[in-house]
């Protein structure tokens, strides 16, 4: 089929084959379809959609661009978990080596964080020393000794995707559920996994502002991963307020050892609740009551800390600044945040919170902008928190001040302080 | 702006400011914004439409990309008439000289034919020596000595309109009807005219199939004249049958001649049509009835017929082909197809009849194919007539007989011979 015609199909609602899906993948990796081609369908998909015969194709074929990690020789199911990005996500620095400690190999690739989102990568590197280059064979060897490695994707995995996405970001057809999928789950499929938990994020600090298109997203995903003959769960979370005390990269790793240490709140809650669901299908199913205290009791006794930093090392990170935090990036300069009333923390405008910690330089705006890894928020207040006026609501860590009254005055709008009574939705809103 | 906000205040159903459309026209012919993000902007129009302070921006922003006529040296309100295409429709040919006849001068730059329709410069040029790629200067000396100059677009009319035509093809955004009418729009405006007459065909053998696609288009091109300070009046005519008994070029010029001398029937009665409504408005005003008349004579009397071989002569063509047709182009071969069973001829498949034409010869697929001037068919038949079996309901000339079996098929299929009492909707639908 030509090229225009597929996109003359797609733009009058038709189908795409599962072949002219393949044949627009390959033609336009390989640049034989140009980019303006690949433009106007991604805008008529946009409109469209997908038939999940399409994207489970689009996906494979966007997955078999680049190179597919094989470690069917590590023994064991091979379980990841992905994030679709909040405000203070730092879950995956407890929870990978919370679950390899449980037994199952999780071999982890993430990304960079972008927008007013972290990305787990930008965290561990605001670990000194640590190294998340590893060579294939090197993660190989972490996954299959120490249950875990911790790495950032090779410009081999799923180069369409890399492509697609670039041309995506400069077309606006960003927002877009099944592209969004599979451009997830393309680089997901290719870490030789062989099932996935997915953190499927709602409300004002997640992409996906509204439930229905979180759960149409998770359903998506599903679809793929099940299409890829892979074992696939989501949880659907709430996203209205940064998930834990501390946004900014090096603020993230802080609270991550806290709550490896046992620290409770809701980043062990979405911790254990992820874990259950990962050990439970590495395990290939187990008492979920049953996995969650022999969860809670290793970040209870140090056992998930100790893997931690097993793993921080074996990455060339320095260990010591695990315990010892002043090793960590710190920032030159604090501001401190007060109520200006009294009353009960209602809500956040989530996303404000992140944007306020990227103004104060912890995150990136464009793809080429650099990390400030002391930078960041510290919230002393969550939803439900009585204050009285002048109690401290938050403090701020910079070290570039150039954006500090803008930062300053959006994260107290986004901090609202009330009557009370707002009630606090469930951590977990749905299992898909 | 930046070009990504803009697709996304489209995509999202938001209307681009003036300036916006400007910078955007301005950058793309100027190679400062990629093709991908005008295919992704293209795409958006699609599916969500332009609005009036949109495609007016949008087409005088094509218009102002290139050379503008000034023809204002010339006396008289100088009208031209553009026809949205379709099969056999050979108007200009008559009713440019006529008109010119009338006193109101006719500066009419055409196109080539593309698909199942004929361009006017491609039945103009089936004349031995006829030349259409005049210089400005000569044009503009024939507009004011004979009232009438008939040549091609040159390459520095509307360059944004070429360039955004190519990517529509390659991108399927053509079917678009403010893109359509910006496009047609942005070519007419440019040639220096006062006043415009637009024929906007639907049916059959139309682009636009549907009635009501066709008053859009012709709402939307007023909109845009009127926005632009001209006068503009549309006729949405019937074209679910062929405009008269023959199709392709050197046929459409013998059918031109016999409706200059004379000759009654459809064409003539279309062309009628539409030269009172160029005299009206050249004239600013005056008697329908009266125009009529005085036009009827002129195609009686011989004035239009003399009119057009002076054009003819003054732009190289042999001004005897016009009274001896042996000196047009003849094709070599002749097939003759006659009614397998008896009854009245009920309708036409009009784009079939073009599309059997184009398959002899006498059209384009693509851009860059030849065209044969002496292929095409000549009817014996309209809608309505009774036929016997056997009776001759058309001929087929041909020079190249390869794609002569489908084209008789195609033609034969075309034709639907059937019990009568079909009713055939008036010629003239209705005037905007």
């Amino acid at each position: 089929m030509r090229t225009a015609d597929l996109i003359m199909t797609k733009r009058d609602g038709g189908t795409m084959s599962e072949s002219d899906v393949r044949a627009f993948i390959r033609g336009y990796t390989d640049g034989d379809i140009p980019d303006y081609q690949a433009a106007a369908l991604l805008m008529a998909i946009f409109f469209r959609g997908m038939q999940t015969t399409e994207f489970v194709a689009w996906t494979d074929a966007m997955l078999h661009s680049g190179d597919v990690l094989d470690l069917s020789d590590i023994t064991g199911f091979k379980v990841d978990k992905h994030s679709t990005g909040g405000v203070g996500d730092k879950i995956s620095l407890i929870l990978a080596p919370l679950v390899a400690c449980a037994g199952v190999p999780v071999p982890m690739i993430s990304g960079r964080g972008l927008g007013h989102t972290g990305g787990t990568l930008d965290k561990l590197e605001s670990i000194p020393g640590f190294v998340t280059a590893l060579p294939v064979s090197r993660f190989r060897e972490l996954v299959a000794t120490l249950g875990c490695g911790l790495i950032g994707q090779t410009p081999e995995i799923a180069p369409a995707d890399r492509k697609l996405y670039a041309l995506r970001d400069a077309t606006s057809t960003v927002e877009c559920i099944p592209l969004i999928a599979s451009s997830i789950m393309s680089k997901k499929l290719a870490e030789g996994i062989d099932g996935l938990v997915l953190d499927v994020k709602t409300g004002s600090g997640a992409f996906m502002r509204r439930y229905e298109d979180a759960v149409e997203l998770a359903k998506t995903m599903i679809a793929i991963g099940e299409g890829a003959g892979r074992e696939v769960v989501a949880l659907v979370t709430d996203m209205n307020a940064p998930l834990g005390s501390h946004v900014g990269n090096a603020l993230e790793v802080i609270e991550s050892c806290d709550v490896l240490r046992g620290k409770p709140g809701v980043v062990r809650e979405l911790t254990l609740e992820l874990g259950v669901e990962m050990v439970r299908m590495g395990r290939r199913g187990g008492d979920r009551a049953a996995i969650r205290q022999e969860l809670e009791a290793m970040l209870d006794d140090g056992r998930a800390m100790a893997r931690f930093a097993a793993i921080v090392e074996a990455q060339g990170g320095d260990v010591r600044a695990l315990y010892d935090y002043t090793r960590l990036p710190t920032a030159r300069h604090r501001v401190e945040l007060r109520a200006d009333r009294s009353g009960k923390v209602d809500s956040f405008v989530c996303n404000d919170v992140g944007r306020a910690s990227m103004m104060l330089g912890a995150g990136r705006a464009r793809k080429e902008d650099f990390v400030d890894p002391a930078a960041g928020v510290v919230l002393h207040v969550e939803r439900g928190t009585r204050v009285q006026s002048g109690d401290l609501l938050a403090e701020l860590f910079f070290n570039d001040d150039r954006q500090l009254g803008a930062a300053v005055a959006l994260l107290r709008a986004s901090i609202a302080v009330g009557e009370g009574g707002v009630e606090v939705p469930p951590l977990v809103l749905t299992r898909l």
